[in-house]
């Protein structure tokens, strides 16, 4: 059984003691125990307080807001505060000041502002988290350490450039790979010298986020981005480790958050921590796979929800309230896909600057007579009850979907075929139809093991990464179900195309050959016309964006497209390979027929729903010693039924037996401990 | 009474000699006179040719210019020429060049084009207005100061950021004072030296004009900035002084121009002139109140209309011609709201650069059988026969609506709630409901004396100001209607939430409690329900954007929500305090029902409308010597009618008696001696 | 007759053979071959491949792909390399790299990237040019010279700032002539020394790219930039020729490409040559414009299509594939036009960078065995058949739009009257009028002969040149039929307006005075009443955008404005000036309209339809040694019909004869030699 290091599911989150004064730090205290909170996570953004000079350091504060806490029996997540530097080290030693993609040096201000190649930034960085360490090693109340804050963004210093070529080197040898893997040919590019390589920015490679004339040097900057951040990140950690080996020590995540290959990052974190902020326009399916992303994180850990609103945001357009009982769903949706904690950003709202008209548990009118506080401290009593049941829990999923960050970065980076396609969103379109029949996903990278599932899907994998295609040749021999879309299979790791025909290295195992790839405007349609019924799907569905024109090389046609020039061309295949089956999906199809084909695939593999519960009303579920919990929560503002059938369960929040016909209210939860 | 300072009501506008050769100013003199001009405004734009370089001053051409035109019957309103510094100047001292949010150094051209913090300009600029001054200080020609043009932007080079630090310590004395004011604990942006403070910019707390990760540190730069450049008026102003003690200076204005908190300017300038240029979209009732502020400005004297077009204007993106009588209409309207002079820009069209294309009294043809010009001398000739009745006269409104700087600055850069907040829309909304009763309203800032009106509206008042809480406490204790609405009392002067429920310092005398703000998506509306008839209200009203979710402490309840989960918490409250009232209106209400609650509290206050007349047609009274003159403007294309009702009048553009039921022309304007 | 240079037509394309191993590369000969192709443009982007250092130069591998494709019977566009430096020489002499017009210095990157007056990429660039020419002067393979490649873009780096008042005094001698021409007594610009003028950018004068407060000295910077690409090439033209005196030298031009005047190109190329991509929502009417315009520029002669798709581009935000059939009949279309070659971008698909999902003869799959390829070879072959009987062949246009780039940088950087006005969509709308009834245009400068028209037109002639005027009053004078339109007439070639009314030099020309010019918005319309039928138009027509307020100085008034305070007032005129006639259109009519006018001016010169054909089935006509050649292309899906009347033709694609009424296939082209 995997351990989520925690030692109770902890309820908390946020809290700045320095913004206020001693009486109001008493009050607190007061109210964060009517709200049941047991953890609070502080010295965030303390790091000008505490080291106000090259030299000093003051943790006397510190030391009492830890002490207080604990004696009101809340535990510290120690934040090493390390997001934000001092506005002296800013005067002082400018590099810590990042330089933009349009070449602009940046003043001091915002936070992540710090150059994570600056010798300034990593020295004073990794100092104060040894001294943050040695100081409170023995500190019964200091739990989790929490390194940094949402480390985030770029730089194109000077420093950063010199980084790169080091990085270049450490990951080719010699230029003329760097050459070759770049495809420095092509308009006459090519380097003689190390130091004639620049970073690719808005001032040489690049126009825009996603748009660039060289992709594979702007593959490597991703790249080299995401390793000199996680370098700062570990020189923490290492600091930290060094005075407490056994410390549980993470930094917090922001889900499908570009610039970091968190897969990479996970390695080096001892659990995860995220911070989950969806807007009003997001989808909750889509909230769903960002929590299940996380727990993949780590190959199915459970993780901490380090923030979320209890109820406004206020970096959004429009800041819409959490409506009643919403807060206390999205909570539990967030442990029904792995977390272990429900945190907030914050327990008490600011009064300056910028977050002041974000949420916080206790508002600015300081009471605790609020909607907000009562649904927070509900929550809390309801946790306690709930106790530790789901604590370590885990997801048993027989779906997996492949995401990679890699990938992400080089179809986005991609000039052409159309700025239209996404790669989350993709992602998320396949996630969604099995979301909608409360069947359990986990999120992978290609380098996790596949065999332990039975449905493997990867929509749009363009790089193919090496072995990748082999190791799911293998899957499939064995019996797998595996499933790709268009603009699969297009490059190797460098975002060089694999020549031979279209999908490149996939093209054995799914039976295919992509001659074309035809872009449509966004209101141009094709469809989709099954030869035969499959499953519940026959008939015609809409389809667009990209229309791959292939030919089948064994494969099976399922569909035909019902348009165009290519009227009649396959556009669903079916590759039997081994004892499996290899799948590909052609264009970009309405979501029915997603539906359709991931439903009769999951049937086909006899991966059931865990309820058939009306539309808005998902489950999930958590085993922990051969017990199951079903999570199922109504997403709908009104009441919804659905039937156990035979099941018999027991619901932990009401403490109730449930059985037959069940009714769920509006935006409500069940926890079902079954029979 | 309050005397506007000018001995006549003049009628011209900007000129510019310098760009034409003798015969054609010859020409312009024959043609000013046909048109009936008797001021223009010079120089505006001649440093460059007064002073081609450190040490050398030419001013035979102006003197010439001057001349010219008194013997032609011609006033100078004589401009300081600073607001584009010359060529030659930018080459050797470009401490001159601003620098911009985006931290790029300007170079020469544009206008508006030096740094206000610029020793060398601010030498240069005085110097030139000191040699103008000993010049021309016994000229009897010139009776109008008027110094650079339309001042306006910011600079953010690194003398502003050192000037920026002298002004803190002026205004906090302490960086602990400072540390506080701007919640510095917050993201750890501690200052321990003055010189770690940077200007907020684009490369530090800002990403764009209404977005701010500090808005302490952006208001005070607001401050500062608006500081800075009346710095430079001052110092252009005193030297005239120097000279000529009873001089009447000035400079010209542009209505509701965010930048400048012209409340504090007002009190440096002897008469206020202003540059009105609505765009094809504004609303009559717009350009009234934005009238309504300049004349607001100095606590209602007139002011002078400096500049409008006759006919159409460059810069906007579709420059529509004024339709035949519009350039008439809106000089009287103008005149019916305070001003006390007429003028142009411009009096001749350019040839070159950008704005040839620009209305000017004589276009390109060169000739005066124009339309433009025909409407100009038919309205010279109008104004001669009018005389100078309505000079001085002033304008007795009973209703005023408290407009703040400082408060819109701190609104629009807020971080939530929400993005769709304008004040200045939100000022208007409630202004044209008076508008649309031909009620008159004064604009006033925090600072003036409230105990002469009967009704006071604050809209939107996010920022109470030391004392002003209890201004209106007093006010509405003897007996004043105060109102104000959602999004009011929330913070301090260093935008610091008051704390301990909202609206804060308003709190007793609204007597409600804003538990919450909820923000709704642009196409999302709540409904305003009145509990009972309230005048001519009943029933149901949109609203929309911001909902307060609020309790009534006291407040009678006058309207509820009509939806949502808040569906019966109040939305229009009314609370009375001592012998008066205060209303508040939780959310953004649709203009009907902005109408009925005006007018009903005005009816309240037995406030009427100056007449009855149907849409469109605009009533303002000016009153001197005890007689009050009705401008009766009919802004519809087609003739309406109205009744005088028992009253009498002689129509002075007509020199006709009128009574009973009176057709106005489309367009058409009435100036009504009342009997 | 006109020579084009050209010993045959042309088939073939880029070629870059230094992305690939000898192997492929005998495999595309293998492909080239199968293609019909003979000819290939290599060495486009080699530079920094043949050139590792400042003295080093290798050229061992191009000769050998020279003459192995020589020896498969292809020839060789020979490319210099210079449109993209080596990354060494911007390491070593950072002048290389480009200032933008925000002042961002440029790094290494991307292409087009070399500052036009860098004394380093002058030397550089014309030294690899004469290296090239030396080498290659006497081997039989080289037909054509390919200078650099798509020169384009701006600089504003101070080598260009200094070059600019080189180039300022060439032009104007005297700072008092320069003043003049721009203008500078407006808004204080008189300069007194040379370096004082700055190059206007967004630091200056602009804001954005049709943005400027003194159009004067914009106009000139487009000038001198298009003056110094143009100096640029001309140093490796000289260097081409001082070794091979009858070489056949050109650059790709790029159609309507607004930063180069391509008219005072041309008088330096030997040849013009150029890249059509039209985008999914380009008409093919525009296309056929840019193809007479790239004809117009050596005054009707032949040029080459140096490149298109052969499938799809990558750089449009949607990528679609040319469908079955288009790629040969837009081929056929530049041929019907006058080009003399068939070139496409690319023989092979790159691998890696931006440029790998544009389309190319060979796909990545490498072989010949799809859609694309099959084309291509179907093409090749037909091409074989047809020989060189349309070689040098002419286009005999009655008709004539006259086009000039400085009026269009003019135009288009005017502060007012409209954003809306579009110079080449003008030019278009009154080209697609002919181009519906298959009436052949010339797109001509100002400086070419117009006398052996019959009709010319001039839409938005806003920029009248020195001496412009008074040709054409000769060519209406002896008959010729003359059109323009409103916003003609106005400003010199300094951008500074001729006094006195509007149209200015075309005043007596056109027999009106457009006294005012209205602008509308977007969803406003007016219309066009004829006051009798002239020819087929009658009744009322939508028009909008600008309005010109005119009145008649002894033209005829053929249709008078139906709405607005300006009914009844001329909008279309034709004044009788000697044996012609001069038209003017006061407003942006819509099509329909055009149709009608110009229709009948055609018919009232007896200019006829080339032939009478549905809807979207174009014609045009080259002549060679008086046989007339007929292109007959449906540009439909599907099959259409037309009747040949009593002609009798062959069609010398399918070698058969035709007469009658005639049926054409969806997408089909029929190349008509004429009985």
């Amino acid at each position: 059984m995997i351990s989520s290091k925690l030692p109770k599911m902890f309820y908390g989150g946020d809290y700045n003691p320095e913004q206020w004064d001693h009486e109001t730090q008493l009050e607190d205290l007061r109210m964060f125990k009517l709200a049941g909170i047991d953890i609070a996570t502080i010295n965030v953004f303390s790091w000008a307080l505490i080291q106000p000079d090259e030299v000093t350091y003051h943790f006397e504060e510190l030391d009492q807001y830890i002490n207080n806490l604990y004696e009101s029996g809340i535990y510290t997540c120690l934040a090493t505060s390390t997001a934000a530097h001092p506005a002296w080290m800013a005067k002082k030693y400018p590099d810590v000041l990042r330089v933009d993609t349009n070449g602009r040096k940046r003043k001091f201000g915002g936070r992540h502002n710090s150059c994570p190649n600056s010798p300034t930034y990593r020295k004073y960085s990794e100092k104060i988290a040894d001294k943050l360490a040695e100081r409170y090693k023995d500190h019964p109340a200091v739990l989790v350490w929490h390194v940094s804050n949402e480390y985030s963004d770029d730089c194109y210093c000077d420093n950063c450039e010199k980084a790169f070529r080091v990085w270049l080197k450490e990951r080719y040898q010699t230029l003329d790979q760097v050459n070759k893997a770049w495809n420095t040919n092509f308009w006459g590019h090519t380097f003689y010298e190390w130091d004639e390589i620049v970073l690719p920015s808005n001032l040489s490679e690049h126009s825009g986020n996603n748009s660039s004339t060289f992709q594979g040097i702007s593959l490597d900057y991703s790249r080299f981005n995401s390793d000199s951040i996680l370098a700062c990140y570990r020189l923490e950690y290492d600091a930290i480790k060094k005075h407490i080996p056994d410390s549980v020590v993470t930094t917090n995540l922001m889900g499908f958050y570009k610039p970091l290959d968190y897969f990479k990052w996970a390695k080096h974190m001892d659990i995860i921590s995220w911070d989950s902020y969806p807007g009003l326009a997001t989808p909750v399916s889509y909230t769903a796979m960002a929590h299940d992303l996380m727990r993949g994180l780590k190959d199915g850990q459970p993780f901490m929800l380090m923030e979320q609103t209890p109820s406004q945001q206020n970096w959004q357009p429009y800041n819409s309230l959490k409506r009643p009982g919403v807060m206390r769903l999205w909570s539990y949706q967030s442990v029904a896909h792995g977390a272990d904690t429900i945190m907030f950003f914050q327990l008490r709202r600011s009064i300056g600057a910028c977050e002041k008209y974000h949420g916080a548990v206790i508002e600015h009118v300081g009471h605790e007579n609020t909607r907000v506080f009562r649904e927070v401290a509900e929550l809390g009593k309801e946790l306690q009850l709930l106790g530790n049941k789901t604590l370590d829990a885990t997801v048993d999923a027989k779906v997996a979907i492949v995401f990679d960050w890699e990938n992400w970065w080089a179809i986005e980076k991609s000039s052409g075929p159309t700025v239209a396609l996404n790669y989350v969103d993709q992602i998320h379109k396949y996630y969604a139809a099995f979301f909608r029949r409360n069947i359990q996903v986990d999120i992978i990278s290609v380098d996790m093991d596949i065999n332990k599932y039975d449905i493997v899907l990867a929509p749009v994998l363009y790089m193919v990464k090496p072995g990748f295609a082999t190791k799911l040749e293998k899957f499939v021999e064995a019996g797998g179900t595996f499933l790709t879309t268009f603009f699969s299979g297009i490059v190797n790791e460098s975002d060089i195309v694999t020549t031979g025909g279209y999908p490149g290295e996939l093209r054995k195992l799914l039976g295919i050959w992509v001659e074309e790839i035809d872009a449509l405007l966004p209101e141009q349609k094709n469809s989709i016309i099954l030869k035969e019924a499959f499953g519940d799907l026959q008939g015609e569905y809409g389809c667009g964006m990209l229309c791959d024109l292939l030919h089948s090389e064994g494969a099976e046609i399922i569909a035909e497209y019902g348009d165009d020039f290519y009227k009649g061309m396959p556009v669903v295949t079916r590759n039997t390979f081994g004892q499996g089956e290899a799948w590909y999906v052609a264009s970009d199809p309405e979501d029915r027929f997603l539906d359709g084909l991931l439903g009769q695939l999951a049937a086909n593999k006899n991966i059931d729903s865990l309820l058939d519960t009306p539309e808005g009303v998902e489950v999930t579920a958590r085993t922990k010693d051969g017990q199951q919990y079903l999570f199922v929560m109504n997403h709908n503002a009104t009441a919804q039924s659905y039937d156990l059938g035979k099941g018999e369960a027991h619901d932990l929040l009401t403490d109730r037996p449930l059985s037959g016909m069940i009714e769920i209210e509006g935006r409500g939860v069940q926890l079902l401990e079954m029979k």
